[in-house]
């Protein structure tokens, strides 16, 4: 038995499109551990395409193309610079395969027949919704101060935007049930307009017409803050976790 | 966008004892889906040291210095070939750091003080406490046949088997709670004698004297039977797994 912990040498998710690299866990967040402990940058090595947030649930975070934009309070869209550091974020190398196209259809009803098309509620998957909203709800939270509130908390300083016949993406990430804590399970979407009018976690939204692609993953690779004092330190038991991520995670969450 | 998902060029542990791999959840073996969806020779790719579980329960697995090795119903300890299928195994690339000696101290006792030790209950850890035990209870499930059981109706077909002053290695995995249902939350602790007279999975024992190591991992490596129809079709909402997995990991599930 060797002395040392070996270091990564190179993002563990390098050359693979059938892992989901997640940094912290939403559990992390619902007592207000709100501190950011990775940074763009390094998520950028995991991955090309991404959501997230920043420290103190700054804004909501959306990565397409390798190229990371944020949504704050205002609702500006904004590049993030590398050294921007996050408590929470989902990424991955995108090799989408198309799916179908769908037209006048709601959220709800479309995460359902996304779910039902890949027949496969018990993986993790990413889908990719491009093409015209007739209607889009978001939402952003507003930065905390440490010492930070809990997730239940913050739930109501949030600003909320509202879209009419926008195009754009909506980069969302399926989580299985058995992982809601870690994740949320069910959907959890966030969206950019291709103008960059309106962007941000997605409350509820009307798609007019727009194709769907989704990249399935075998595999989570979940990378924890285990030398954060805060993370190490706290007594998850105490919280209740599974409802309050359903409570604050909104509408898309199941 | 392109078309395809990339496979696997490499084991994804490669070279990184930051790194815990697991194949399935323990929520997969609560409501009865014990198809083995890897084999032992996947698994000896990804680490070194380990722990797991045949098909259908078949028998208690544990890996050490990349040696796989079964204990079944009738208490023998045997070499495990690498096409033995498995639902569920825990793996890692062995770099353990010492933490201290003890002695005269029964299991309880020992995780808490080994969890007080590492100062990280919020962390995925590995340990292996070798020395001499002056008692050593484990015990091992009699494989099922499909159409499998659930868990909890297979907990009471195991065999149990007693040790006294018995030389030899314990192996455990310590779980987050946030990650109870994907694993087991706490202690997860296989055994093997030196003389193989006895091994299986640890639900009491007594040190008398021995060394304790322990490995922090900052990373979970988590592997779904994507493919696995029966996987794939489970509602896995109506099963209480939380429950179910601290009621059939027995006297080490915390």
């Amino acid at each position: 038995m060797s002395a040392s912990i070996a270091k990564n040498i190179e993002p563990i998710t390098e050359h693979r499109a059938n892992v989901l690299y997640q940094h912290g866990t939403l559990a992390l967040l619902v007592p207000g551990l709100l501190e950011g402990t990775t940074t763009m940058g390094e998520l950028l090595a995991q991955g090309d395409t991404g959501i997230g947030t920043g420290e103190g649930l700054d804004g909501e975070i959306i990565v397409l193309d390798g190229k990371a934009w944020r949504v704050g309070r205002t609702g500006v869209v904004e590049p993030v610079p590398d050294d921007f550091t996050m408590p929470f974020a989902t990424m991955h190398r995108a090799a989408f395969q198309y799916q179908c196209e769908r037209a006048d259809i709601g959220l709800e009803e479309l995460n359902r027949r996304i779910v039902e098309a890949n027949g496969r509620a018990n993986t993790f998957f990413a889908v990719i919704v491009r093409g015209t909203f007739s209607f889009m709800k978001t939402r952003a939270v507003i930065k905390q101060q440490a010492p930070y509130p809990t997730l239940e908390e913050v739930a109501d300083r949030q600003a909320i935007f509202l879209g009419q016949d926008v195009r754009g993406t909506m980069l969302g990430y399926f989580s299985p049930v058995m992982f809601h804590g870690a994740a949320v399970a069910g959907f959890h979407e966030h969206f950019l307009a291709d103008d960059h009018s309106i962007g941000g976690h997605v409350l509820d939204a009307v798609l007019e017409r727009g194709e769907i692609h989704t990249q399935v993953f075998d595999t989570l690779v979940q990378h924890l803050p285990v030398d954060n004092p805060e993370y190490r330190n706290h007594d998850f038991t105490r919280d209740n976790i599974a409802d309050a991520i359903t409570k604050a995670e909104g509408d898309t969450a199941k």
